[in-house]
């Protein structure tokens, strides 16, 4: 894939820089994304026009064999071994970038914000200008997505609703143990109890076998699920809700897919019910306000308006508040999980191209958490949903 | 686990800085161990003989109930949103940060070499003095581990030897297909032809089952097994050498383990064969270097010796070399799979606690790739090797 990278050129004029400068591993994003090379120690990315590589002798074959760069060098051809030998390790290497970036004629350099500080302040000790640009140039450029790209979400999403699907098959198959506490029972799978823990690697296991890497998973029930950042832990529970948030990677293209829903084995408590339905209604309202032009303020609002009008609180009725909507609405979903456009208060203008996720959720320790997320792109004229997965609170 | 921090608070009061300043997930592993805490977005920790965190209202509520931190705080404690408003999310946030930091009387501070260049640049704007170290004062913290840290590391080391049981295992039950090219026939498994892809799915389903997530896994044969930071892909053949290389991380306490092996189902070519009975003898004579006192660089040197005596190119002799020896000899694992220390040409001084691999190999394109990987922990009076495989490169 050969990105546009246009905005990025006319930035750099705009900023009257030389160029764009990376320092990072592949499993920076904006890494991969400009480089287009794939190498788990940092590597220096120049790009001026052209992308430009200089990285260690290890990584100098692969990287010569890498489709996008115009040039690759290697440290050694800068003389690094007899400049660590005089100036030590660090100014060594120093050196040794600021001489590939003469090389290339490069005096000044936008860098993306999390550039390390320390190779940063070296540059500029040697009379290189450093600026970092906090406004996501490169980011903006990633979060609209090709239709190749498109495509690598929509893959891993398949593989996500498979993983989803036996999640459910778990909990739906399970019987309730009946004790003296009949009313919230542990869920027993085939003779074992069914814990957090088990789901988890079932679902990890189906999206192994689908090409995708396991990140985190969140499999949450009861308290738990009303702390939307809890992975979830312990036997799973008859009449609470639980909440499964499934976040995979395709190994082979890099892309995530995102999804959640939530189940209730039993008798969901009045709260849940209520807050499901709506959940759901606050997701229509967000897919209503999905279109391009609109902001990700504007969907974020959506939500907003649909929980607050039904008296639960959100971060934007009450900045410190620990239950309600204590989320933003979605995020984009790329090479990263998280990743532009941002639906939140702080949500710009949305274009043709961006997959994001929508996902309205309410919390509180009392009663447990729902949440009901689904994956989306951007289209000229509105947006596709391609999240094919029902919606059913109660698991028979 | 409580870190011994001592020689953080000697390091601090030598730079006369007030404090040491992380920002970053807790996937840095800098931050996890400082913190103690784990969330998935990035956060603030200032350790000044105490640590402080920062966080979105979001962690909050898990971020109190963490056993490391000695306080908690969260951004709309310092007003966050109204700083947005006045100054926009960036500087906002800046401002946020220097508040908290002025809460805790601290004016300077310095921080890891990666800390992010925008937000040093933002809190140096609103006078804070921020300077990167790049002694790794942390790093060296980390590298020496408690016995609970290395019971840790031990533990994913299991699980890994389960896997390369596994690896190993499908090799062996191999036949080779006999065709026009007999020589270097394809390996096929219960009727299907056996790739690195099927063999490292294999690995990562054993891994799962031991508690462990997979990172990348190597299963490089024939050429591939030439570039040591090649991952394989395609076909595995007889008679050509296979590297397994297999780094799990214990997906409960975070700990990596590493091992490789280098095996040949059927006849390995002379040089290989000859490589192999080197790389033992290499492996050997850096274990008979590995102790406390002695420096990272004097194990490395002791593998450059070998290999060199017997006529093979090393990054020592030739720096711009591309087969031969054209890696470093080990590194250190713990919460990262490269750490601390680095058994290299700039290794420093060895102590009681360093985890390290020792792995050396010989690489050429035209006939393929040999390593073999141990891992040990250094102790009192020498090193404990706690890699539990055997090493046959015949598999029958």
């Amino acid at each position: 894939m050969q990105p546009d990278l246009s905005t990025l050129d006319t930035f750099l004029d705009d900023h009257g820089a030389d160029g764009y400068l990376v320092y990072a591993d592949a499993e920076d994003s904006t890494q991969r994304y400009l480089s287009g090379f794939d190498a788990p120690d940092p590597f220096l990315t120049l790009y001026d026009g052209d992308v430009h590589l200089l990285v260690s002798s290890l990584e100098y074959g692969r990287a010569k064999k890498a489709e996008r760069p115009a040039t690759v060098a290697r440290h050694a051809d800068y003389d690094h071994m007899a400049k660590v030998e005089e100036h030590g390790f660090e100014e060594g290497t120093d050196r040794v970038f600021t001489d590939f970036l003469a090389d290339h004629g490069v005096e000044s350099v936008v860098t993306p914000e999390d550039f390390p500080l320390a190779t940063a302040d070296g540059l500029r000790d040697l009379g290189v200008s450093v600026e970092a640009e906090r406004e996501g140039v490169v980011d903006d450029i990633r979060a609209v997505k090709t239709d190749e790209e498109v495509d690598h979400v929509k893959e891993a999403q398949k593989a996500n609703e498979r993983a989803m699907a036996r999640a459910e098959e778990l909990i739906g198959e399970a019987t309730v143990e009946t004790g003296t506490d009949a009313g919230s029972g542990v869920l027993v799978h085939e003779g074992e109890v069914l814990t957090s823990e088990r789901v988890t690697r079932e679902i990890e296991m189906e999206l192994l076998r689908h090409g995708c890497a396991l990140d985190e998973t969140i499999v949450a029930c009861g308290a738990d699920a009303a702390d939307p950042h809890d992975r979830g832990s312990g036997p799973l529970r008859a009449d609470e809700s639980i909440i499964v948030d499934i976040f995979p990677r395709d190994k082979e293209t890099k892309y995530f897919a995102d999804m959640t829903r939530t189940f209730v084995k039993g008798e969901p408590n009045d709260t849940v019910a209520e807050w499901y339905d709506l959940t759901q209604e606050a997701k229509e309202a967000a897919f209503d306000a999905l279109e391009p032009g609109a902001t990700g303020k504007d969907v974020h609002d959506a939500v907003c308006d649909v929980y607050e009008a039904a008296g639960w609180p959100t971060l934007r009725s009450d900045e410190t508040t620990e239950t309600g909507f204590i989320h933003s609405t979605g995020h984009g979903v790329g090479l990263d999980i998280h990743e532009g456009p941002s639906l939140s208060p702080r949500g710009d203008e949305l274009k043709p191209g961006h997959v994001v996720t929508i996902e309205p959720g309410l919390y509180d320790p009392e009663f447990g958490g729902v949440r009901i997320e689904d994956i989306a792109v951007v289209t000229e004229d509105g947006y596709e949903n391609f999240t094919d997965y029902p919606e059913e609170l109660v698991v028979e």
